[in-house]
């Protein structure tokens, strides 16, 4: 599970910063993401009840179709911060547009971290100052912004592919408080490509969709989860159907690197459920087994106790399953091994205990009622994320 | 969180049994309860889509309202166990009642262990032979019986009440697999007072809503969980507003005794949500709170991080809650600690930390919103959890 190998790429019309700005420690903690001229842009948020207060700022905001800069801190989610809170982001936006010589409102911010404590204000507004000395084009700002986003991410996540004449580069944050109902982590998109806004709306939301919804680490869904993307326009016009299919394995690849580096995990999950009767049936089952302690344990301990996923598809109350079509492959294709209720060779059983050693497992469980087939994304659940969050200072 | 101080008190017309059937190894494994005569009945079992073996007979069997054994084993749920399963569990009760020398039809078969594995019959069918010389009626009769049907637990739960002329005991298991719908675990209660099926079935119904499906330690349903209660009737006929309040006396005993005795769980979260526009809102948010591992990790930290109860709240997406009017108190009446959205004095959050090394955790959430109070219990997130699920042996 390493940092991704393929080269950064520059994205004409954007410009990277990071900086520590001194919030809670000397690691990088603000970041800048500066357009030379408005973009086309398009978001989701949380959909959580306690929105931050950058998030109810962004939803306003987003609603022109139109921004020119992200500003982003970590170490201090400014959410449950009241309406200095939303003071606070204003301001932010505000300061950085000045500095930058472009229109306030046109800026967007984000924030991660600790909820339920105000920003440090002055310190805030004097690394938003620094910004136009810092920003820069290259790969190398690209990958700090990507780190100065973190928290217990523990490596940056970053990925850029190539769509006609058009370059798409995304970042992404996220390793807790992670559950598959909309962007569920902080993901910054941007591109080159001539898309309106309306357009870049729908490919994100399409995306998104098949992305980081199918994600979890461990249920929570956060207060402050943003994706966003911003399109310069100044490599011209590209392919739409082109341009969606980039999209969707750019939020793919961030997505599953957000849960290859959930708190604490050692292995990813990739688990469809197939013949599912419908797709809302699929996902309900499919997050009830990913996100079952007792699975997440067992193949934490690559134990092949294929009961426990019995018992998660069984506690779905809404979608019961025939016990006697149910089937749970472990592995891919041809090599797949089978489990059927009632009784199982114990040489299959050994097999799926070595199999489940590995730190990427496939997984597909078919329920023999239909067609609708989905997937999704998980981790294991190990001591590391209880160490991580018992002891995580608030 | 010791074992319950209270003596236990033997019920007439009933006799207990424990032994070691040899299911897995020399620990005991095998229970019966045995009435000398048949006993008006009532149980409630899981809701979980696929019922073990045991539970889809004893459905079928507590349509009489009537009973007067229950031969229970730990080390195996007989579930997911197919056909095979099915005829076990009318194997087992046909031998128990032969070697009783009562009505098989009257003998509910009740199993909990691990998932998808046939019982070893020659073992069960050699251990019900056993029974007739076993059964005793005295408290340690009844201790014994309480160990033999342990997992995980690490302490058997067992409590007994007066309730006019007659006596209530009851003894329950579960430390994993816990989630508060249905009956989540086995609790087998028996007592002489005089009452009918359907009476008794209306206040065992009545007090598991308020005790065993207000716990939980893992969100995940079993498929075995079993709540009965036997009455012999040799006390006669006592208040029926007395026995209801006894027993949920001992539903409540239990249910908290399983949740303190939760799989490395070191903590006993009491949660009332109050002020709540609805039960079922109250309910929701309650549950919500008590199986986030954020905010169960915090608890085991002793962090006094109420930003994780601000966004375990608010992802309870059908009920928002306006945050101007969230206060989270931590401790109990004059006492209490608490906490409002929007910046709290560094003291406060010191006296919370050190509130939450206590064992024994009482916390409300008052939305401001309504009337309706719910109280549920649940237990903090441990390596302990982890340990024992990830090396639990399938």
């Amino acid at each position: 599970m390493s940092e991704s190998q393929s080269p950064l790429l520059e994205v004409r019309g954007f410009s990277w910063w990071a900086t520590n700005a001194g919030i809670k420690d000397k690691s990088l903690d603000f970041g800048v993401i500066a357009a030379s001229r408005p973009c086309s842009a398009a978001a989701l948020f949380t959909r959580n009840n306690f929105p931050a207060a950058p998030v109810i700022l962004g939803r306003e905001r987003l609603r022109s179709g139109r921004l020119q800069a992200v500003v982003v801190n970590s170490k201090n989610a400014n959410a449950a911060s009241g309406e200095r809170g939303l003071a606070d982001a204003r301001r932010t936006a505000q300061v950085l547009g000045e500095a930058l010589g472009i229109d306030p409102a046109l800026v967007l911010p984000s924030s991660t971290g600790v909820i339920g404590v105000n920003l440090p204000m002055d310190k805030i507004e004097a690394a938003c100052r620094g910004a136009p000395q810092g920003l820069a084009s290259t790969p190398e700002a690209i990958d700090q912004f990507a780190r100065a986003i973190m928290t217990t991410d523990t490596r940056r996540k970053a990925v850029s592919v190539k769509v006609g004449a058009a370059t798409l580069t995304g970042v992404a944050k996220g390793a807790g408080m992670i559950e598959p109902n909309m962007a569920t982590m902080l993901a910054f998109l941007v591109t080159d490509a001539e898309i309106p806004a309306p357009s870049l709306q729908a490919a994100l939301s399409s995306a998104t969709e098949r992305s980081f919804n199918r994600i979890t680490i461990d249920g929570d869904t956060s207060t402050n989860d943003t994706a966003l993307v911003m399109a310069s326009g100044l490599a011209g016009k590209v392919s739409e159907s082109a341009f969606e299919g980039a999209l969707l394995e750019v939020c793919q690849h961030l997505a599953k690197a957000i849960v290859e580096d959930g708190e604490g995990a050692t292995k990813l999950i990739e688990l469809t459920v197939s013949e599912a009767p419908s797709t809302e049936a699929a996902l309900a089952i499919a997050k009830s087994i990913v996100n079952s302690p007792l699975v997440k344990t067992a193949i934490y301990g690559a134990d092949p106790n294929w009961g426990r996923f019995v018992m998660a598809i069984g506690k779905v109350f809404a979608h019961p399953v025939p016990l006697e079509k149910l089937v749970i492959r472990f592995g891919d294709g041809e090599q797949a091994l089978a489990i059927r209720a009632g009784g199982q060779a114990a040489d299959v059983l050994e097999r799926i205990r070595a199999y489940l050693k590995n730190p990427v497992l496939h997984i597909e469980v078919s329920l023999g009622q239909g067609r609708a087939r989905e997937t999704v994304w998980g981790c294991d659940l190990t001591e590391g994320y209880i160490k991580e969050n018992a002891y995580y200072t608030s």
